[in-house]
Formats: C-alpha cells, sequence, structure tokens
C-alpha cells in the first residue's frame, strides 16, 4: 500500500513564472523518460518478483519516483504562473492554457500523452533491470538538455538532485543486476553458432566483429556497498 | 540508401498453417520488443551518430533487424493459412481475419498498432546504446516465450536463429558501448552528495547502499574480438 | 511524497489461476475506468489546489487508488498462473504470456495500452469534481461486470471490497462538491437566452424543456457526515 | 439515420484571420472536452438505451454537438487564413500549415489526434449520465479558457454560444439522470461496511468522513420543467 | 447542421445474439476502414471546400456515413446478445462484456480504439477524392472479409447493402475526380527528369518503366451519369 | 533481405541551420503521408502477394522509401542545428530539443508520434494499389506545403527531388492498378441496386447521380511504358 506525505521529498521553488520553460520541464514529467514512466515501470516490474531484496529495491525507487514525479509537476505548475495565456509559451504544447487552467499535464513536452507503451517488462529480471539501467542513463540525459535552456537558479537545484537521484539508482540496479547474473537470459549465451556470426549489410564499413561472446555483467558499479543478503 | 533482395537472411517455412500462433508470433513484427521497433530505433539513432565504428555498427544491425522483420512477417504469413476464419484464432488479435485477407500486422500479439513511442533515441551514445542492449535482452526473452508455446518444428528454427542474432547484437552493442565509456553521459558520475544518498521508501526492508557509485562498464564482452580502430 | 508499505491495503488471494479471468480483470488495473486513471487523475488534479481539505481528500483518494492498482495487480499475477500458455486465454489480450512472462499489463483486458487520454484534469474544482464522481460510478459499474463473471470466492471478496470503496469516494466527492458549489463554473449559470433553448434535433419525440436552469448541487450525500472546516 | 442542412445552426465569422488562435479553438474541435468527444460519446451511449425519453434527449444533444463541431471548424478554417505559414502560429499545433491546406485538424490544440479513449460508454444509465454532466461542466471550463485568451468579437459570440448551450446540456442531463435515481449503479449504496471506511493515507489532515452514505442525486435541475412521461 | 430520424437509413436485425461475431463487426465500427472513419473523414475534408457540387456531393456521403455507424452499431448491439459474458465472445476485443454492459465499442475487432490517425485530409482537392476513392474500394473489401465469415441471414442482408453503398460512394467520387482533373496537384506532372526514373533496389527483377507519366484520370465511372453543372 | 549503402540516394545539404524549419519537415519523416509510412505500407502489403511484377514493384518502391527516410532525417538533422534550444523552435514540436539531443523525431511536425494507424493494408491487390496512389498523391500535396514556407534552395531541391519521386511512384502504381483491373475487388461491380442509389441527405443540392456504374480503372498512365510480362 502507498502513504502520502503533503511535504514534498526535496522543497522546490522557481524564481519566476516561465511558461516556455513550463512546457519544456512537462517532458520530465509525461514524457517516455520521465518520472511518471519510471515509477510506472519498476512499480510494473515489481508484481512478479519473488527475490526481497530486489521487489524492495524497486519499490523503493518505485515510490521514490512517484515523489520526485510530484516534485516535477510543482515546479512547472509554479513555472504556469497566474493567467491563461497559450501564446506566452514560445515553444511546445499550451494544453495547460487552453484545457487544464494552468495544472500540469501528463504529456511530453510536446503534447504527446503519457502512453503505458513507454513501460517495458518482461518478467526476465536481468532483462528488467537492464532496461532500468538504461532508462535511468537516459532520464540523466533529458535533465542534461534541460538543464543546460533555464537560467532560473531554483530550478537548475531541482533539476541537479533529480539528475542526481538517476545516477543513484542507475548504480544501484547495476549492483541488483550483477547479484542476478547467470540465471534466466543470462544463461546459455552464445552456445550456437549464430550468435556469433556478422552480417556486414551497411556498406562501406566493418568495425567489430564476434569470437567468444559472454553475456552481460557490469564492473563492480560501487565497490564501497556491501553486498545484499 | 537502401537496397532489398528478395531472398529472405535465411529461409523460413511452417509445418502447417496456426491461426492462433500466427497472431502470438506478431508480437516479434510489431510489439515493443519485435523486429521493426529494433529496425526503426537504431536507424533514428544513426542519423546523428558521427563515429564511423558505431554508425556502421547501428546501419549493419538495422539493415538486419529490417531483414529479420521481413522473415518473421514471412513466418505470420504462412502461419495465417489460406482462408479468412477469425474464430480459429484461439487467442490474440484477428485484424487478419477482418481487415487484411490473412496478411500480418503491425501490431503486438493483441492488435496493439506499432507506436513509435517504443522507440528510444536520446542523441546521447552511451545511453543509445544502454538502451540497445537492454531491447536486446527482452527480444531474446520474448524469442524465449514465444518459443516455449509452439512444436512446428521449423518455427522453432527460425526463432532459434533470431534469439541467437539476439545475443549477437547485444554482445556487439556491449564492445561499442566499452569503446564510449567515461565519454558524454557516463561523464561525472557521482560528484554529488545526491547520487550517494538511498530513500528507503518502501517498508520494510533495505538490502543496498551507496557508497563510492562508479558509471556504468561491462566486463569484456568478448575476449577474443578484435578491437575496433 | 510517497512511501510503500508492502502489506497490501486489504489482502488478496485467489482459489485457482485463470487465466482467462486475468485478462479480464486487467481491464480495472490499466482500463479506463480502473485504479490506474483513478490514481494518476485525482493525483495530477490536485497539484494546482489551494483549498487543504480538498487537497486532503484528493491525495487521500489517489494514494488509496494507487493501493488498489496494487492489489488488481496482484491478483491478476495469481490468475496468471504458472506457466506462459496463451491459448490457455480464452478471450481478451495475451501479453502477459508472449510478452511479459505472466505479468499484469498497464492495458486494458483487449490489451490496449493505458493512455492519459483517460485522464480529465480542468482545473476548475466542481469541474474536477463532477469527473470524479462520474469516474467512481463507472468504476463501480465495471466492478459490477466483472463480479459477475467470476465464481472464485476470493476474487469476488476482493472486488466486492474495491466497488465499496468506490462508492465511498463518491460519496466523499459529492461532499467536497457541494463545499464549493456556487464558485467557479458553476456561477452565473443560465444568465443568457442560449442557456434556455432545446433543439428538437431528433425525431419523432422531445421530451424535456428548459424554464428555469440551476447549476449542479447533489442532494445531501451523506447527512451523518460532519462539515470540513 | 443522420440529415444535414448546409445551414449552420448558427451563423459564425470572425474579424480577422488569426492563426494562433486557429490552433487554440482546435481543441474544442478535436480534444477531450470538446464537441467531437460529444458528439460520439452520447451517440455511443444511445445504441443500447431503451427508454424512449432517455434515447431521444441523447440524440437530440448528439445531434447538435456534431452541428456545434461543425461550427468549431468553420471558425477555425476562416482564422487560419489564406497561406500556409506555419512560424505564424505563435503556440500550438502546426498541422493546418504543413499538412492539411489550412483545413482544420481532428486534434486538440497541440496536435494530439482525436482518440476514442476520451470517449466513457459503460451502458449503465445513471453512470452514463454522470458522464456526460461532467462532461458538459468541462466543456464549459474550456470555453472560458478560451474566451479569455481572444479579442475577436464574433469568436466570442460563437463562444458564448457554445458555452451557454452546454449549460442546457448540463440541465438536461440532470433532470435525467434524476429520473432514472435509484435505478441500476444507484442502488443498494453503501449496504457494505468498505463504504463508509476512510482511509487517511496522506498526512497530515483529515477534513471529511463517513456515516450515512446516499446515492447521488441532484437538486431539482430546473424548478420549471416539466416531468417528462 | 445535423438532423436525426430515429430510423435507420435501413432496418436491421439479427437470426439470433452472436456475441464473437459481434467483436468482429466491430470493425466496420470503429475500425480503420469502418463507417465512423468514412464519415469523419468526409466531414473533415468539406470545411475548406468551395465548390458546391463537391462539398454538396461530400456532406451527402458523410451524413449516409453517419447513417451506416448507426446500422452497424445497432447490430453489434443485437448480436452483443443479452448477458456479460466475456468467454463467449471465442476472438476479438471482450470490452463490451467487461467494461461497456454490452454497448457497441467505437474500437476495430481486437480493442484498438479508434483515432484520427485513420483520417486524410489534405485540403487538395484531386488528393483527397483519391483517398476517399481508396477508402471506398477498402471498405468494401472488409465487407466482402465480414460477409464470408457469418450465416446469419439478416446480417448478410446489412452487410450486402452496405457494400454496395460503397460501391455507389466509389462510383460517385470518381465521377468528382474527373471533375478536377488537372487542377491542384494533378497539375505540371513529370515535367521534371526526376518523375520519369525507375530505381530498381529490389533484386531480382524489373518489371515496369516510366517514359511519359500522366497524371491520374479514370475512366468514366458512370457512362449514364449526367454531368454535375 | 535489405542491404545499407551510406551514401544516400541523392546528396543532401542545407544553406543554415533553421530549428522551425526541421520540425516542420519531420512531418515527412514521420507523419502520415511521410516517408516511413509510405515504406512501412508497401513493404506490409507485400508479404503476401504472388504477382512478381507487382511484388518486385513494391519492394522497389519501399526501398526507395527507406532510402527517402533516410534523406528526410538527415536533412532535419542538419537543420536542427548544434546546440539544443527549444525556443528557437517558433512553431512545431521541441522533442529535439529537449529529448533527442537535436536527433530527428519519428513524429509529425507537431510532435504526434508515428503509429502503424497510418498504414492500409487489406489483403486486395486493387485496393492496395488505390491506396497507394493516393499516398503519392498525398506525399505530393505536403511536399508542396513544406516547399512553399522554406528559402533554403538546397533544401527546396531535396524537396523537389521527392516532390518528383512522388509522382514516379504515383505513375508506377497506376500501370500496376491497370495490370490487375477487373480483378478482386474491382469485379461483380454494380450488381445490386442499391449500387445505383442516392441518398440526397444534406440539402439544400444535389450535383451527381449514379446510372451504370463501373469499376475503378485509370486513363492509360504512361502510353511510352512498355507493359509488364
Amino acid at each position: 500500500m502507498f502513504m502520502h506525505n503533503k511535504e514534498l521529498l526535496q522543497p522546490v521553488k522557481v524564481e519566476r513564472p516561465n511558461p516556455t520553460y513550463a512546457a519544456m520541464l512537462t517532458e520530465q514529467l509525461g514524457g517516455p523518460q520521465g518520472e511518471m514512466k519510471a515509477a510506472m515501470q519498476y512499480m510494473a516490474q515489481s508484481f512478479r518478483i519473488k527475490d526481497p531484496a530486489i521487489k524492495d529495491l524497486f519499490m523503493d525507487i518505485a515510490a521514490e519516483e512517484l515523489s520526485h514525479m510530484e516534485m516535477v509537476a510543482t515546479t512547472v505548475n509554479l513555472l504556469n504562473g497566474h493567467d491563461v495565456d497559450a501564446p506566452a509559451v514560445a515553444a511546445g504544447h499550451i494544453e495547460s492554457h487552453v484545457l487544464m487552467g494552468l495544472n500540469p499535464a501528463l504529456s511530453n513536452a510536446s503534447g504527446y500523452l503519457w502512453t503505458a507503451a513507454y513501460v517495458n517488462v518482461t518478467g526476465d529480471l536481468p532483462a528488467d533491470l537492464l532496461s532500468n539501467i538504461a532508462s535511468e542513463q537516459r532520464a540523466k540525459v533529458v535533465y542534461e538538455y534541460l538543464h543546460r535552456q533555464i537560467e532560473d537558479k531554483y530550478v537548475r537545484q531541482t533539476i541537479d538532485f533529480l539528475l542526481n537521484r538517476e545516477e543513484a539508482h542507475n548504480t544501484l540496479f547495476r549492483q541488483a543486476f550483477n547479484r542476478v547474473q547467470g540465471t534466466s537470459s543470462t544463461q546459455d549465451w552464445g552456445v550456437d553458432e549464430n550468435a556469433r556470426l556478422y552480417f556486414d549489410l551497411s556498406t562501406p564499413g566493418k568495425y567489430f566483429d564476434i569470437k567468444d561472446p559472454q553475456p552481460p555483467v557490469f564492473r563492480t558499479p560501487d565497490p564501497g556497498a556491501r553486498q545484499p543478503q
């Protein structure tokens, strides 16, 4: 079960309203690399997990991503300002101004509505962990792009916080991945000849080859971390 | 530019029509872990890549995934049989029977139409490579699920081939990832205190912690492979 | 911020696996009248609300709907059984069997993926409350349909619980609505002649007319409840 | 069956072209609270209704909403002006300029294409009527937002007309709701203990409670209206 | 403006309920070649048309397609029977049974919700007419597939009627096309060398070439028809 | 199988970056009349075709459309410039700046993600060819709109090339159509009285009638072309 506390995980504020940046930041509320996606993906993956350490990790992070979602939405709300005024949005979606009375939208920055097509669940622990590691890396990248396009120091602080949290999650998911390496879809790697072929279909150029393929394992993600039992 | 050869990358056949399995296998034609998604993701990522080795790798694999898409579609077409008969589909979508005259559909097994929401492109090479490694792992998993649910030996051979190719791509993408490690979004990892926090938001239980976070690096994916120049 | 407890809001179990009913019950996980929609709608509406009583009500219920989402997903997971077997699904989507390793899907019963198009937010408190009252009524109806189509006594208990909770939410949202009646979009009702016209465009028949239109107000939803301050 | 008359339900004109406002007004053509949605929802709900008074009301209003759709589209078309010129759209979608030769789009103001995910049909008369009352309230709100953002006096007249018509429909749907109160999903309200619980999951704060829950009934929506037979 | 008459354009009935065929026939209610699509496409195209003969033709047919939509929906409703029972649907979507109380759905046969992505509007009369001719041809094909899969003689009569109406519309749209030939996008055909190249990109085989390309014109679609003034 | 050559089908360049036009041109990368749609439609239709001449034509053109897709994407990439800067996009989607690090998007100009709902496949050769002829005509129209809104001479050259190629494809598809006339869905035209009715449902006005309907045939699309064997 979920509980909510009206205090934010980390307080947010803005120097001043900025309806254009409100639209841009919406990307991380309802876009493919955004907080809602992260929360829903980890929650959806957790429903069948047996391993208590990994189930706990997924729900710790899912609850945190819901809390990030709230931080991003609160920031967008502050940036939206006080009056509906669609032409004040220099670029990006205008739904907050014509549809929602300045509420933040569950969409990306251009107004494409959030869809569960963003969520990857396979029920295979190594594959789901790789999905999550990639998701966290992408989320970091999007926060970097957003960071470069805003001067507001409070918004930058919020983005900094969120970006660093994605790194933390990324590190943790790699620890979890290494814990399950050699199981499920990482077993029996490259046993068949076809796993060692290279089809050089784009010409010119061939730069890689395969000889002795190994399943995915990360180098120690955190040398100082204790091993989960 | 693209060219096409009417020979398949690998020939396909089926023991007998099987409209239910045709619907099921459609998952890998137009689903989120399917061949069309893979082809479009790698192609879309390649448009801005400068590094010639990685650009070549992406287009080699994109062209191969288009060729896989053709193999899967040809197999679905054979499985669909000779007469439109929707009730012969025991489970899954029926569009081949009511809409498409037994053609394969660009949808998942339940009829959800392919969407570019499946495609992840960030323009950051490490992030895009992690996306691709995760995609290939998920595609392998889906082929395993499909393999378990069919007796047809020719279909099994085709699935075996495709599954092994996903392993090959996975291995290659990891080689490429390690080539770019330490650049772009893998730089400056964990410099901020927030990257070392653990919010224990799901109770009871806390199994992981962070002390000295490192950016993602894979253990050597293929000890025998030569290094791209 | 959100916290999670691994205990469910109400424990769930099933008499036996039932993959067909698993697909059917998915409707209330990821369908338009389902728990994810309810949670996301109330959370999204809350981001701009000033009135502390109503903001609290929305977040109390949003957190509960997230907890319902977990109950429904856990039930679907149990019903999915132990082996991927798409043809065992007599009707409805088969993604749990071909894509997700028996995990529950964020879709409706027929596999249409959850979309934020289901979520209504206007930023006008009376309008948003009417949306929520209607949502709760519809959710009750869907649970009634699902109740009629299952014999499993534990699943029935879970549905009974959830159905009754929708009634509770409905009652509470009406209390909140009456608290804000006469404000925002319920002001200035019927001041213009056009609000009193009836266009009898479907023939034959005309059964209703308008003389003295009044804005929406509910009869006391709960005579025993104390008034929020 | 439907018939069409080339005269609009109410004539429309504009003071001058305004491509930005054309995009904004598109919200009420193809958005979630727009005219197409209303027409399709009431029509789709009517297909199974037996009660002749209510079926007639739904089709009277569905036909009117189709006529509103035509009025909105005609206005958007006039506002689009005479030359394709995407950069003249200061905010919102640009499909009229790059795709449609200045035709209005079946999308919201930001270009999200109309989807039947906006349409709620349950086949339960009280629930469907509550959906419609909420829809009409939301449509009024959106017209208010749009009214505030345009100076063109003719466009304002059209919006005024449409806004008032939503009030009329809202009043009529409440009359119809009260006619069916106590039937279907409004029966047996609060018989179970669970319908009287309050989960105080968001802290701090608890402002509402439930003691003696009643099903939804509106106060007399129109004291002067005659009762349908 | 639109008006509605409760008499259907053509009466419909069914021999007996058939929930599976109800799902199948839904294809022509809310699928890409269905009646809703046709109605919305012709209506959306008409909003900017100046030529009175063509505008009248589009609205005559749009109103008829709305009337077909009503016929199809009424038939689906009859086929759905009297009790919600999802497993009675042998193939196709089950939303009528779990969500809608046996109402017909605005989706295709597999439950994919209607989307305006099906609608083609370019604002160029020859292009829009070609779209409509193709749409009518496809609709005929889908009715043929559906006809082959049902024994119910009344349903067959309805399908026969609708199929023949698509032929009529097809013929009329071709008459209209030939009336506008040589205008807009059919002007200046093949003036550039690039319009006469053939890229033989799929090997082996080359069967066609281009020497003296002409814009599209249909052979007289109806030798007996009078010419519109 | 598909192969790729890193040389473009036709080289592209731009005079200077133009982020607004980059967004606009995205319409033909991932919009409903764009190159990805064309490639996927012809490929998807080809999977069941027996006639070798027509199968070859479809794959020749599908491979070319993939190559066009690459040309359009490369041009968008050049137009996007060198720095993420969403407000520099005066109109249209901003995903390249907030999500994708200046990569082109698989969406239309307003950010609606590519969907297989754009793709028409019926498995009936005459119907599919009519779809393709209409698609090519619409693609030409969109290129004309885009041509009018850009001064950049290199971009104009690219658009000219692509526009002329659509004419070539259109001509070829008509040759193919006439080759299959009288088969499949073009047989038995107008045998039933209902194919000769005209419902004059939009008043005032009736300009067309039907007396002796004929199936679709094009006047010779290319008098100089040799007949395929």
